[in-house]
């Protein structure tokens, strides 16, 4: 593995157990029946210990969005064209996609990143450029890209968050574009989990029932023609992986290193928390699952990665839209821990004995 | 039934159906696919239906937050001590309590209305006072309240409704405080669903099983021997409920009248909803839940009002904080409907044929 790469993985600690029993002490003095707030209290506690702070503020928040085309839809796996991709990119950078509105909503910032867009794409100040190649290549006839371009994908991802948590950064949520790229997700699953390619497989950006049954074929061959090594994440991710999903592994890495809590957003973003967990299995303790998506094979992403959604609103976009949803109400756990009164503080009556 | 209660039911209207089908054409046109966010489409194509606008927003938000006493607390029903409810109240006043945090995450202003504690709480510029009696009397001995009183409660409701939508409000969300009140609700859920006393009550603030065995006894006494009327939802308000519990009843009904969309909180704000839809049907399209409250009931009264609910988070707190996190929510989907790009707008091509 890369020297860089190794680093990273080296500065991945175990959470702070001193900070979630402090956190977890004032959660049962505040003001309402212990256990009440439900899920928002272990959220607290959590986010406690990712970052090392008794009493965490979620106050600077960014959302990544890694953009990558891939080979495979020459074999027609998706509903729509790969100019997409790069359409949809310009679509972020003038503040008209989903997730604009609610990375705007909750107050966030959002990192637009071309991983491996096939085009070549203008300039633009908020526009970060970690290009890898244009599309990876037909992961049905060849292998998605080489070991050398997986790692610099991930390797980009690390430089993204470096320079995010330059900026201040209290939370990360990744998110995802690119045609193809639930093809891409559901062949990671089926490698990483060993479930069956049908059982991880679902309509993407909304394919028919024919076009499903072709999508499974091709994913399926793509695995028995490459053969990726499920205990070798960096072959899994050169072998039928993507750029932005490369990077999304590396900024899940760069932020675990750096305890700052991940919110990963749906199926694409779960395949790069596969990567990234395989690489380093303490990175699971610095994740949040956002919620879970109506793309089928999410659960059993979920499951592996041993995360319970906090959302279940049939959501299917990517882009990090549920990562967005899911920081609000992280942010509102952590303000609960700091902002409310205690039962002293309030002269409020404890529970009866 | 009273003239003005009257008067509001028949203000209540159908959803405007024109409102949802622009709304519903636009969400098609924005730039993602069809239906890949999930419920915040059908989210903001019920809140155009609502307010009668194809293109709602959601700015000016109010939680209102009822709070009253419960003479069956007698009975040893609950945790905590009734002066808990009174403490709270000053809590809510001088912003600690959860749902203070909450609504000051969100944007929202917190309304704290005494509807019968059984104190003398002192004046505050913030509270607003509807008191009916220092609490309900015991239900396990004679009927709650009067019909009159139940009448007044819900009156009081609407008027505390009539006087935020006077101020300017674009969504409501309500809860309650008061100690012994999930006592009251599950007896109203009993009476009103014709459910098992046993399956539709639960720990409420947190007694053990010995507890809850007595206080499901408590509920059946009280049942036996008021004999509400289930096709009379002021008979069952007035001798198993709540003056916090009709007050919320009002604030439902007074936001229907007015296209209010309004946030159902958990389990007392949801027995409120029953006493308010057994009056109006039409009220339950006026409604959005929450959450589903870790109260175990809940589910079973959601199921009966036939709404399904936003959030899981396992909370059971009240006092709006599961309203409050929905509420943004609701916000971010009126706000893709509203901001987000169309295909055309962002020349972004379609799906393929």
């Amino acid at each position: 593995m890369a020297g860089r790469l190794s680093n990273i993985i080296e500065m991945i600690k175990p959470l702070d157990e001193g900070a979630m029993a402090k956190a977890r002490a004032r959660q049962d003095m505040l003001t309402k029946p212990r256990g009440s707030l439900g899920r928002l209290e272990g959220l607290s506690v959590k986010i406690a210990g990712i970052t090392g702070k008794a009493m965490p503020r979620i106050e600077q928040k960014a959302i990544v969005t890694m953009a990558g085309d891939h080979g495979v839809i020459a074999e027609g796996v998706s509903a729509y064209p790969q100019e997409v991709t790069a359409q949809m990119v310009y679509n972020f950078l003038t503040g008209g996609a989903g997730i604009n509105v609610l990375a705007r909503h909750i107050g966030a910032r959002v990192v637009v990143v071309d991983m491996g867009v096939a085009a070549n794409l203008e300039p633009h100040p908020w526009l970060v450029s970690k290009k890898i190649a244009f599309g990876t290549r037909n992961m049905a006839k060849e292998p998605a890209m080489s070991r050398q371009q997986a790692l610099l994908a991930i390797e980009g991802g690390i430089e993204v968050i470096n320079e995010e948590v330059a900026k201040g950064l209290d939370i990360v949520g990744v998110g995802d574009m690119g045609i193809g790229n639930t093809t891409a997700s559901s062949a990671i699953c089926a490698a990483i989990t060993g479930e069956p390619v049908a059982k991880v497989t679902g309509r993407g950006t909304g394919i028919n029932e024919e076009e499903l049954a072709s999508k499974v074929k091709v994913i399926e061959t793509a695995l028995a023609l490459n053969k990726p090594d499920p205990k070798d994440a960096i072959d899994v991710l050169s072998k039928v992986g993507g750029f932005e999903i490369g990077g999304i592994a590396g900024v899940i890495l760069g932020a675990a290193a750096q305890r700052i809590p991940v919110v990963i957003d749906g199926f694409i973003a779960g395949a790069a928390a596969l990567i990234a967990t395989r690489l380093c299995s303490k990175v699971k303790d610095y994740l949040i699952a956002a919620h879970v998506s109506a793309e089928i094979g999410h659960r059993a992403m979920l499951d592996y990665l041993g995360l319970k959604p906090l959302l279940d609103l049939e959501m299917r976009l990517g882009e990090g839209t549920g990562a967005a949803l899911a920081i609000s109400i992280i942010e509102a756990a952590a303000k609960t821990l700091a902002e409310m009164a205690t039962f002293a503080d309030a002269g409020v009556s404890e529970k009866l004995d």
